[in-house]
């Protein structure tokens, strides 16, 4: 185990530095940071979006960066909080580009699967489409249960409301009461493609809402249904991918 | 333990009775057991709507009724799904009207804290309204997350999508891709207030995407803090009433 320091000057010989920042200091980094980065060093990234993070980062000199993005973490932070099995079988995704050095590609990859990551590659902008309909999205689904939940049950009913929520309404609103610097940044930096999902989303609950006020119980009840049979596709780790034969 | 039947004929010696139905069946009761039910028993229901079960059973004659609405609960169903606890520390809501006899009220009572569930009672509008918020609005905001995740996620970007959903999504869409049946008769039961309910969140989400499409991150991040403050106020057991002091 190597040094745990702030001091840039402990990458001095290292040849593979991993940069686990926020989002706003990765895309703005510290110009100390660069400088300590050692020539020709592979250098990542773990930011949970992946286009702006190439702009910045993507065609810079004396270094081969990767970007990826191991989808693993816990609501804690610090050097304490690190956990033995973080990464088991959770997505590490990186998304390469013509400029990405295939030798440091690989070196990040060795990395994923050592720690027992699930590696797999994308183009930059599915990563961030994706990401936004599965992790960003959510957060602005949920906030907004929240804010309804508060503003529905003001004054008398607020203790009601408050006192009947069960674990349905805890699960749903877990990601919206989480980090709101996290929630921001992703956001901000994902702008683009979480506008495409929130797009989406208005029109899918404008859809049931258009349901329960016609009273159209069929449709409702065929939506739910298909809900009910899609959720499983999203929770079970993807099939390995088919080997290819020889002719 | 006494018999466990389908056959109405088991209620005659019975002094309380509880009819654990689904909605739709306790909305148009079979009427061979309502010929069954003993006269002047104390009869209460589980449904998760008051307003309609009190329109259908309040004023049945020969009964004393008790609206009521333990909230616990599992996915799964039928005899063998019996857990010991499960109302434990869970609320048990009853509805009493003016028509409700007091008797009766306090024998539904006796019940709920027999088995540890923390009793409160409300007007029906009331329930149903808060429910409508913390219960069933929840399926409708998981279920079109997990819509606009499956549209957005069509083609070459499905698998991806899929790949990448983790805890977070898994928990945003659990009620969401719960039992189309139920969800439909919550819906259809307490449409009034779930369309109030919708009508709230419509604003809600709406405003969330407005700061999003104007870039107005400290809006956004004031919005993401207040639903992170606020979640816990929805988790926490409500404080016991205040004692009144003698003067």
């Amino acid at each position: 185990v190597g040094p745990v320091s702030t001091d840039p000057g402990v990458l001095v010989d290292c040849g593979l530095v991993v940069i686990a920042l926020p989002l706003d200091r990765l895309l703005a980094p510290d110009p100390a940071l660069l400088a300590a980065l050692p020539q020709d060093a592979v250098v990542t990234d773990v930011g949970s979006v992946k286009g702006l993070v190439l702009e910045v980062w993507g065609q810079r000199p004396g270094i081969r960066f990767v970007a990826s993005h191991p989808m693993a973490g816990t609501a804690a932070a610090g050097v304490e909080a690190g956990e033995a099995g973080l990464f088991r079988d959770r997505p590490w995704v990186a998304t390469p580009v013509d400029a990405t050095d295939p030798g440091a590609l690989a070196a990040v990859r060795a990395l994923a699967e050592a720690v027992g990551g699930r590696w797999l590659t994308c183009a930059p902008a599915d990563h961030d489409a994706a990401v936004a309909l599965i992790s960003h999205l959510p957060v602005l689904v949920s906030a907004a249960l929240l804010k309804a939940a508060d503003r529905g049950g003001e004054g008398a009913l607020a203790a009601l409301v408050r006192g009947l929520a069960s674990s349905g309404f805890a699960d749903t609103t877990r990601v919206g009461g989480g980090n709101p610097d996290l929630g921001t940044l992703m956001a901000r930096h994902n702008r683009e493609a979480l506008l495409a999902a929130l797009a989406l989303y208005r029109q899918e609950i404008a859809a049931l809402e258009k349901f329960v006020q016609a009273g159209d119980w069929p449709e409702l009840h065929r939506d739910l249904l298909r809900t009910h049979e899609l959720r499983p596709a999203f929770l079970a780790p993807p099939e390995p991918a088919p080997q290819e034969l020889p002719g």
